[in-house]
């Protein structure tokens, strides 16, 4: 008989392992039920509801170098989360799907859930039930509900010639942070900050409520990258675009990085989930002022035009063909 | 130049193989919006919602030498839509979230979507977006939203002593159909037959919306084996059962497979996706009546007790542990 405890995902068993997981992601209140059935029963309370599902597979989304558990539990469910908070929505419930090689420590589990927990809890996400099996690499699979803020969400289809083009935040850290990593520089202030908009980023629910006052016509959030995500919102409004290169915000920490041009990463450096949006020109400054009080900056880039793409004298699609794609050979 | 058509998910790249599988998918009629945004928006006409989520990784859910990319497809989706019939709710929407080698055929995807936009249809489900990724080998979760098909759903925690305990159609065919794969058996009718329930599995959508006219107590459906799955739902009704083994109704055609016992693998095998419920002792017989519309049999197998899990002579606790877990070491 072995009498050590076990230390591997294999050494429990698929059943035992799901039991230890779903006595850390808590219990349902009111009439709904969450994990333990063959389905959550949940209550939204909204007509409308939104539904997104986001695929995080390793060494592919996260080199497992540079990731713990914890990271990866944290960043799959703020892609989610920042993909609710696009459509001006509040995130509510998610399942999590997860496949793992059967070599995958417990204690590597235990860090994924606290990820997943703690950014759960940033963005009140009740995680409601899911799903395991064992794979090759470690896949993470969250897939979330939310409602609007308002009556109907914000899509990506409603920008209008004259709209001013407006981005949260800072563009470029996530991928510097990821240049800083896979380089392995020496961690300062600045460094540790790009790398936590790597490892952690922020799911801008918190601006999307503020957002959700204001006439929002179409949004996006940046996680492919300034330019092929600008792409996607003008190809859904049917628009074109004229960005001022000097207007775009670089997040400033890059400048400790030597090696890529700042301005590069931050048109098609991806992953920043920063909030990209087009809005009526005259409520940029009280959007803005709005915005003050997450501590979150709201810079407006350029405006929405009839036709053509550009930021400053290069096309978009130039700019588009620089950014980053999963499958596609080198 | 390469002038040849490419036959690769790697040679078309992500965002134009999004673009290929999203022109497959529909187009969502109404106010609601489905692929091409940042989530969906969808109009459920209930105040509750389920939502589950499912997985599956080749080489270890299935084995590409005898799934086609149609048989992952369907398979994926018909185990979702099984958890929702399972809660005696009616499946509407799914995301699916794919993970693919590089060198992925096209062929193969377009054989995926065939299978999975076969079953949707089959059932109703509006496939309304989806992730694609690389990885080392597929994988596949699909995530599903319905409603109860009445006021609310039905739990696995409602069984009381002295329900009987029922299950639709019969067990073990989908684990003699892996046998017949995996012996490379002579197709006869019945083989074929027990094959098509391993590979292109039914969910039993149509049978639960017929039960939710009546008092199920509690309900699960047979995806790990009967006795993994029954024992499920008596943890979760906290009682206990009195199983008749002359009930149990195994697949007629196992008999064509030689080799595996054919009630060990009605009661060990998993993936019918079998409704297995309790009802009221005295509605046992309008239910079955109620239910021949479908041509799907209903058996009553045994009754639920106070305490003590029994199949016959044999505790069910040994029974479940024949069955059959994904993570654990042989």
């Amino acid at each position: 008989m072995d009498e050590r405890a076990p230390t591997t995902v294999a050494e429990v068993g698929e059943l035992k392992l799901i039991e230890l997981v779903r006595a850390r992601v808590g219990v349902a209140h009111g009439t709904e039920v969450w994990a333990g059935d063959d389905t959550a029963v949940l209550t939204p309370q909204s007509p409308a509801l939104l539904l997104t599902t986001d695929l995080l597979v390793e060494g592919i989304d996260f080199d497992a170098a540079y990731y713990n558990g914890g990271d990866v539990g944290w960043k799959a469910l703020a892609a989610s989360a920042s993909d609710i908070a696009a459509m001006c929505g509040r995130p509510s419930h998610a399942v999590v799907a997860l496949g793992l090689p059967a070599a995958t420590s417990l204690q590597w589990v235990d860090q994924f859930l606290d990820g997943l927990l703690d950014a759960a809890g940033r963005w009140a996400v009740a995680i409601v039930g899911g799903d395991i099996s064992a794979a090759q690499e470690i896949t993470v699979t969250v897939s979330m509900v939310g409602r609007p803020r308002s009556g109907s969400a914000v899509l990506r289809s409603g920008a209008r010639p004259g709209d001013s083009i407006c981005v949260t935040g800072a563009l470029g850290g996530a991928a510097a942070g990821l240049f800083a990593l896979r380089s392995r520089m020496p961690q300062t202030e600045p460094v540790d900050r790009l790398i936590g908009r790597q490892l952690r980023p922020t799911a801008r629910v918190a601006e999307a409520a503020i957002l959700a006052g204001f006439e929002i016509s179409a949004m996006i959030d940046v996680s492919d990258g300034l330019a092929v995500d600008l792409e996607h919102l003008l190809d859904a409004s049917d628009v074109g675009c004229n960005v001022d290169p000097g207007l775009v915000p670089v997040d400033p920490d890059i400048s400790a990085v030597e090696g890529p041009n700042p301005f590069e990463l931050a048109v098609t450096g991806g992953e920043d989930f920063e909030l990209l949006f087009t809005i009526q020109e005259d409520q940029v400054e009280a959007a803005a002022d709005a915005l003050g009080a997450t501590g979150t900056p709201l810079t407006a880039i350029g405006i929405v035009t009839s036709t053509g793409r550009r930021i400053g004298e290069r096309s978009l699609d130039e700019w588009r063909q620089q950014g980053w794609e999963h499958l596609r050979n080198p």
